[in-house]
């Protein structure tokens, strides 16, 4: 019985386990559960791709499905608290996947249920399972994510992905890390003061983008900013063009967790070193890897 | 092919089959369909428990399940009228599962479907399934659910839940029945019309509360009122908090159709009378073998 | 791989072919995909018959099914474009059902996808499974689409089923077909200029009903008319009621795609011409045949 709240919760032995299991997969492995699993997804906020990534994962593993993509259609819009709905999921599932607006969700939810939590997004903490298709992708680009130089773009403070993967590279050695980012979204001391690799935060791209290996990209949304002006000025800096990528070394990679909106120019999907749907692509092998270790009791 | 619109389709026989397939299943009984069908759930009004509960129950039996939760997404928001729609859903499958906000929504459909038709609540008439669920709770507690004392409080008068109680324990021997609720929430005459077993009717616990075995509380909403004040002054006396809880039995408990939302304080949740969460557990056993009957044809 | 966008992606030996094969299903015939497979209903725009029909199918050949039945849910709330959204449903899928308010949306989506696309309606463009169910309840009623009279009435001009049954019947040799509608509703020209059968345009059924051997009704929409006045002018003549049905053959048939709203009146439904409750049943079979084809590799 094991709950996934944070991307601490994998040791690096975890990482390459579930590396190495969605490896077999992708090369055709049939990976079924043995006893009969209903896997519940509770999406208390939106998600289409997280949400039908997790549904393909569970139902590919021969796990039925049940739950629901948002809160209308459901009792807590009539009043219902939290804690209830997760008692009632527990009594129905034999595991419960989470995404909620309030940071802290899956894990609150954990403390309630006796069955596994996994944690697909809470607030602005963390995404635990997109750092595994993260690194994944990674891995699978140079054969290791150590040694690498990356570069994390755009939202650093409420983005949960940049959470998820900071903590994640703790796992590993990173040759270094820029962290770039506008002043208003520079990341959280406290994920900082976790850090055991070298970073250096800087507020643009263009000086150190020729050295990077790994591009991770995250939207920047005009609401974080005081006031528009402050936004327009800085959007540009932050959008990954053509010109950039221009820049880049011939293997180094883009990767973005997705959705995105502007942040990449459309014109750079065609570049070799655009890897974000190749990164999608890898989230069904990953998830049936991470459900199959937790369903199976192996974990 | 049977229809179940009220909790009076079932015998007392029926109950009891229905509770002893339950307990099989509790015990590790693997109940399967073994012909392919297909469960349509026909949620016009939202609901999860009930809703992931049926669908639960569908799957574990090996049934495919398809459906809506609520008619946003759905052709009757275009305008389609309700009998065209059963008319399609019997095209679909082989039973409908009903959730209607109108009273008469789930017989209405029966008289247009060739194929069997489950009432999960339609207005403030009946949700017979529950009915199944909190008498086969009394039965797990107390081995039966005869010569016991029931108080059903709160809201009598339009909790449909409570109407498909009252009829479903004519269908056995209750001792005594308080039905304690304020004046604008009597019970209709036209159900206790139907009673067979002693009753009385009271307008707050606390003078019985310490015979009753089986408390049964339902939310009392503040739209029942006709002015806000009435529902302060009685808010009060129909909560379930420690105070009541320390006057009942030792061996009494207390039910709840779910989800409650200030009616039972939280820090009963703790109690050993409190089993509304223990009564959750038993809505997917009962509900497949409800569903197993009928789609199997034994019923 | 092969994606289905409009009735002309079919030749008259790709009918034939669906129709034998859900005259077997119809009679018995077990029809199982061989290898696992997941199908995705992309719905950007709601529909309960077409996205329940194609659901029940996939279910019943074997598959898994993933998918959204409206954009509340989805990323594309959020500002995710069409093409990333396929992108990822095409990751996750072997085979994307879509549903979209705009003309060329399934198009779009085959010119981005590797995997098949099948069209489910794309605002007033086609609708080419429906007209597979249309055409196949003709070929059911009499033995074949050939040599008859066909009457299609009401919008001409919006409705993508007529489009697609217009384009349909070119594979096949209709007697002749009467197009029947109000001035502002007539069909476009670009879709009579490929029609390769004999029909004409006219205002009223009642002079030809008695003719007509396939009455084929859409609904006829207010918002279509320029002003309200007129709309109440023609509304009348292309309701289909007692006194025009008496006017028609005894062995005629009438067809809807549905969901109708006024436009049949609902004491028709019990005349033996009504066959638009028996066509809507042929979309379970129709669609499995052709999810099967598909997804078999045989197409």
């Amino acid at each position: 019985m094991r709950d996934i709240i944070s991307s601490l919760d994998f040791s690096k032995e975890d990482f390459l386990t579930i590396f190495s299991l969605a490896d077999e997969v992708e090369k055709g492995k049939k990976l079924k559960l043995q006893e009969e699993k209903v896997v519940a997804t509770a999406f208390f906020e939106p998600s289409t791709r997280t949400h039908l990534s997790f549904t393909t994962a569970a139902l590919k593993l021969g796990a039925k499905t049940i739950g629901f993509s948002s809160t209308e259609g459901i009792s807590e819009a009539k009043g219902e608290n939290f804690a209830d709905t997760i008692r009632m999921l527990e009594n129905y599932s034999d595991c419960i996947i989470i995404r909620h607006k309030f940071d802290g969700a899956a894990k609150f939810a954990s403390e309630i249920s006796n069955k596994p939590i996994i944690n697909a997004g809470d607030g602005k903490h963390e995404h635990p399972t997109q750092t595994l298709i993260d690194i994944y992708t990674v891995y699978k680009s140079f054969g290791s994510p150590d040694n690498l130089t990356y570069g994390i773009l755009g939202d650093l403070k409420y983005a949960r992905t940049v959470n998820s993967l900071l903590r994640g590279l703790t796992r590993f050695k990173p040759r270094f890390v820029y962290l770039i980012s506008p002043e208003p979204l520079k990341a959280r001391k406290e994920i900082l003061s976790e850090l055991n690799y070298p970073y250096k935060e800087i507020d643009s791209p263009s000086e150190v983008i020729s050295e990077i290996d790994v591009l991770y990209v995250t939207r920047i949304q005009k609401e974080r900013f005081p006031d528009e002006m402050e936004y327009e000025k800085v959007k540009e800096s932050y959008t990954v063009d053509e010109n950039l990528v221009n820049q880049m070394k011939k293997d180094s990679i883009i990767l973005h967790p997705l959705p995105r909106v502007n942040e990449i120019d459309r014109r750079i999907d065609s570049k070799p070193q655009a890897k974000y749907f190749y990164q999608a692509s890898l989230g069904v092998p990953i998830r049936m890897s991470l459900l199959y270790k937790i369903l199976s009791g192996e974990w």
